[in-house]
């Protein structure tokens, strides 16, 4: 694969003259066109009102010929005009070349017809604040991080109190969700300056309200913090001392189910006249209720109910403050029901609830791209396209999973370019904005941790690097900076060995804040765009292009050939290889181009 | 590419025990798994309210080791029950082989992970009436079909009278939507003979309500029949006359936009207080309007409006009777204008308002795939994932045509191989249900005639044979049949020759006659699946398979290896190969397999 000669444009910043268009309003697009590519002339392609429309790209002297990120001085650059109209405008571009016409989407490029789902996406809602692309999110399940005094006595009557040193978590059948270590906010408080080392400036808390599970995701109420976790107090606590670092932190809400301790399901259950019935799906005839995955404790919301889209409104706006936003729970089945499907108004209902400054993040475990762009969820969990390739790219030789978030057949082993495919394609469904906002995760509560999957420090460490230089945020669940593991979900929400320096990796650890203060220093690692050089079956080499500069990432799972290097390139992160690219491998590198 | 050796499943009956599933009834999903596929497990992947659920695949006994449709009976075979719970479902599946883990799409066999883009899909919508599948659809422009008496006299203010025989078409500039040459609807009754010895059964008219031009899609009434057509009475002959022979009339209606002769537009422009004034989008500072790309004869209707929506069911049901469905004019657009897009509701409401058995299809001319599948239309006209694709592949060495339906760079020369990439792709974005349902068309009055594309009697009938052997039901443009030529849209709106037997090609016409007699006697090829066996430059092979049969499809656009044959195997359309395959081209043969 030679992508050094392929045409390019990404949808970034360095591509696209404004991430918030409005409609109405031009937009410069600019093409990257290396003389191997053979363009002769270049068009876009954009809908406007359902129709294409053409507009002729005409070369851009203002580029052509310059070392554009130092990179390529070569290379010409051509020009576009576009006027967005609708909320969300598709475009693609058409090349003439020597090699006759293609069409270059986010997909690639292509030498016949493709249809427009690849396509490139110009998005006029609302753009996601500022500060969300270049933040690092740090993961805490509050009952696992820190306990800030002794264990509640007498606990809650659900509750298998266990002791935080000594007692392994049960990682499936009777106690999972009982089992309590008695973690909480305060807790969290005494280790910011840890999150911080990191270089992590935004915490996200699984959720916090009062519930009768370890998880909490089964929420009694929204209107208070749990007491077990120091109430409301200890949340302000938390929000002030975050605050005060200049850093944020989000919340965690069920929108697409309460508990069935929750006051509101409790008065639709005990009478078929209160008009919270409405919020839940009863049966009319059995008066039985539609539940998550079919588990009773989690009776269903119907976003149908202008009670129920009242309500949950009103949860989001009373904690602003605290929250500077939130991950959605299941977010890709709220307010769906049937022939109902409420989903994207809800996610725009409540995104327009929130704050200017909120951030709005949806869980989501397969394809998440016909959710996003919507006006509603700013990205996703990005389990699907990028966790999963990942894993598969760099799991152990022998692994013994039984699913990947429920998908059968364990974790396939795959070659780069298989993993470049799926990168690609998952990434191509959708706009710039929704990538960059989107959660890059190796592991989070609800999965295996990344070292287990891996089997090794080192090949942790590329998949690390994969996070901290990808586009998009990463998110890294709290204790895997120390290499610890765990086998499924509930495994690995360990609760963290602060009194255990054995079980702290400060190889790890030392790597965590290398590469997350990389991405923290380097602009092009945050708000670069991505050209994809070089792929085979152990290897992975990109750039993150800005105008002023590029970055060049190598990651290896092992061995192999030695990379060739730009003329000038200085090594800016070592992860194994050496400063001239020769091969050492599992390994992750980064160089800056040097223009000249 | 050995595409005998892959898994199969294409979303058709063989494959899929229901064409009309229903909420909660479960369906069968049936899987082909040659052995050199290595399929040792099979699980369906189905998305239920947002979330996908796995359901293992069981060996079929039933099938295994049977020739099912006379073919492969080393085969295994998989099924699986999947009960649909939305009305879209969409479903893939998981396949463990003995080369590791794959993905099966609609889009093709992946062992890498893709998005859900080109999954399968379940459409529970109301399904199309039944026999639009197996129609074949005769596209007649009135003004140039045949017209019953002399010309109209005096002729209309607008108009500039042409002779049919003596006077060639304008091709462009002035006098193009003015040059008239009488043509009515009395004029096609007489010639229903020769339509109905094509196969076709569906005659489509384009517009034929009064207007200011040739081609009507200026409506200046929509509940009269142009009195220069022969007014409503000849409407009412010609619809009589055809469903005295079991044939069918379709109707092609502007839902975008009126003409600005149209009564409710002069209300509306009239008088700033009048109720039709929101019909349409006027600029309330200063009065202008909006039209179809700026053509002010053609001003955009505001589906917002609930008299847009009430008058144009009205107009939808009044003609109940004579037409028996509609062919929306650029129903891409309708609908939408700048953060309005009402197309969805719009195709809905209008389908609802149609009596049973009415069929409904919408131009679109690029990828129409996030418009079906919505309870609205019931296909579109496939320029996008047919027309382009087969011109590509046949056209002539050297051809003139600037652009195809605006996309500019005229017609690139591609092989088998990229066609066969395009028509795969864009029929993963589509149900099955609505891939059947949609016009493959060579041409149109929108378009170059066939003829002149492909530049030779012999490519133009491969291209036939393609449209008479694929899924999809044919739309054959009046003329073709006798191998008119035409260099766009209005140049082959060329007044057919009846009187001119020198300009019919006798070989083409006997050749429309033979594979439209074929697609009508042969089931498999109006119902069966769609099977790609061999693809490379110059030749596409293919089987279209029902339980009972398999009928075999050799494509070549030039001469090319012999052909691979099964053991037992008929000519039953010999188009220039003869019967051993043995590579003669440009051809299209048919074969029927013959079970043992």
């Amino acid at each position: 694969m030679r992508f050094l000669d392929l045409p390019h444009h990404d949808g970034s910043p360095l591509y696209v003259s404004t991430q918030a268009p409005e409609p109405g309003a031009p937009v410069t697009l600019w093409l990257r066109a290396p003389r191997a590519a053979g363009v002769t002339a270049a068009h876009v392609r954009a809908v406007h009102d359902g129709e294409p429309r053409y507009a002729r790209a005409a070369p851009d002297p203002a580029r052509t010929g310059r070392p554009v990120g130092g990179y390529g001085a070569g290379d010409d650059w051509w020009r576009a005009e576009v006027t967005p109209v609708n909320p969300v405008t598709r475009y693609r571009f058409l090349l003439e070349t020597t090699g006759g016409q293609a069409w270059l989407t986010a997909a690639g490029l292509f030498a016949h017809d493709v249809p427009d789902s690849g396509d490139f996406r110009l998005v006029c809602h609302e753009p996601p604040p500022a500060w969300m692309a270049g933040s690092i999110v740090y993961q805490i399940f509050p009952d696992r991080f820190a306990r800030s005094g002794p264990m509640p006595d007498p606990a809650p009557a659900w509750a298998l109190p266990r002791d935080w040193d000594r007692d392994p978590v049960i990682p499936s059948g009777p106690g999972t969700a009982e089992q309590f270590y008695g973690g909480d906010l305060d807790g969290v408080v005494r280790h910011l300056g840890h999150i911080e080392s990191l270089g992590a400036d935004t915490v996200y808390l699984t959720p916090i309200f009062p519930a009768r599970s370890n998880h909490r995701y089964d929420a009694a109420d929204f209107d208070r913090v749990d007491p077990l976790l120091g109430g409301d107090a200890a949340l302000r606590r938390l929000a002030d001392a975050l605050h005060g670092r200049g850093m944020r932190l989000l919340g965690d809400i069920t929108a697409n189910h309460t508990g069935d301790a929750h006051a509101w399901f409790t008065a639709a259950v005990s009478d078929v006249r209160a008009p919270e019935r409405d919020m839940y799906y009863f049966d009319p005839d059995t008066g039985d209720y539609e539940s998550w995955w079919g588990f009773k404790s989690l009776p269903k919301l119907n976003w149908g109910s202008p009670l129920v889209r009242d309500r949950m409104r009103q949860v989001l706006t009373r904690w602003t403050g605290p929250f500077d936003g939130w991950r959605v729970d299941v977010a890709n089945m709220t307010g769906r029901f049937g022939a109902d499907d409420h989903n994207h108004e809800a996610a725009a209902l409540l995104r327009r609830a929130l704050p200017p400054g909120a951030a709005f993040v949806a869980e989501h475990n397969h394809d998440a791209s016909s959710d996003l762009d919507r006006d509603g969820w700013h990205g996703t969990m990005n389990y699907g396209g990028f966790t999963r390739p990942v894993w598969s790219w760099l799991r152990a030789g022998t692994l013994g999973l039984e699913h990947f978030l429920g998908v059968p057949g364990g974790v396939p082993r795959r070659d780069g370019l298989a993993v470049l495919a799926t990168l690609r394609s998952f990434a191509s469904h959708l706009s710039w904005r929704s990538l960059v906002h989107s959660w890059q995760l190796l592991d989070s509560h609800d999965t295996p941790r990344i070292r287990t999957v891996t089997g090794s420090r080192e090949r942790h460490l590329v998949a690390l690097g994969l996070q901290a230089t990808l586009p998009g945020t990463p998110m890294v669940f709290a204790g895997s900076e120390f290499g610890l593991t765990g086998v499924n979900g509930e495994h690995s929400r360990t609760p963290m060995p602060w009194n255990r320096p054995a079980d702290r990796d400060p190889a790890t650890l030392a790597a965590y804040r290398d590469l997350l203060g990389l991405r923290r220093r380097e602009p092009a690692l945050r708000h670069g765009g991505l050209r994809w050089l070089h792929a085979d079956a152990d290897c992975l080499v990109f750039a993150r292009e800005t105008y002023e500069e590029t970055l060049l990432v190598c990651a290896r799972r092992a061995p192999g050939a030695p990379l060739a290097l730009p003329a000038h390139a200085d090594l800016v992160h070592n992860g194994g290889d050496t400063n001239d690219g020769t091969g050492d491998g599992p390994s992750l590198s980064v160089w800056r181009v040097i223009g000249r």
